[in-house]
């Protein structure tokens, strides 16, 4: 078994609501170092190991993981658990 | 500026529905070779440098960033950006 490791991040210009909120709600706790907020997805994935896996990965990312209009993401493929 | 990177996921045994779904709609998608999906969050802070700033994430992470009942959470803080 491989551990993936996804995470979706929204894209530079789209607006990020719960980020916003996250930093105000963070200097209303006076943690004011706090500059900025981005939020996003994390997905672990367990899978087997296979021909191809980091392209079935990218697929996977861009057709169903992630929303490829508004969201980027990257990926770790770890190495194998037994 | 510190990047510091926060990866909230649900505790071993906490029920995860939205992992459920995605591992179901990859088997429909004939990506078989996945066995199990976890969902997470994932947060980037982008940070002024201050004194105690791992302690400060810690508090972050467990007053506002995550519910300690049922969720786990990991940070990495990177070096400095400029």
């Amino acid at each position: 078994m491989v551990k993936v490791q996804v995470y979706v991040t929204l894209k530079a210009g789209v607006l990020d609501p719960q980020g916003s909120a996250i930093t105000h709600s963070l200097h209303t706790m006076n943690y004011n170092e706090v500059k900025s907020v981005q939020t996003g997805k994390y997905i672990e994935l367990e899978v087997e190991e296979t021909e191809n896996l980091e392209e079935r990965v990218k697929e996977m990312c861009e057709k169903l993981l992630s929303n490829p209009v508004i969201e980027d993401y990257t990926y770790t493929i770890g190495e194998a658990v037994s």
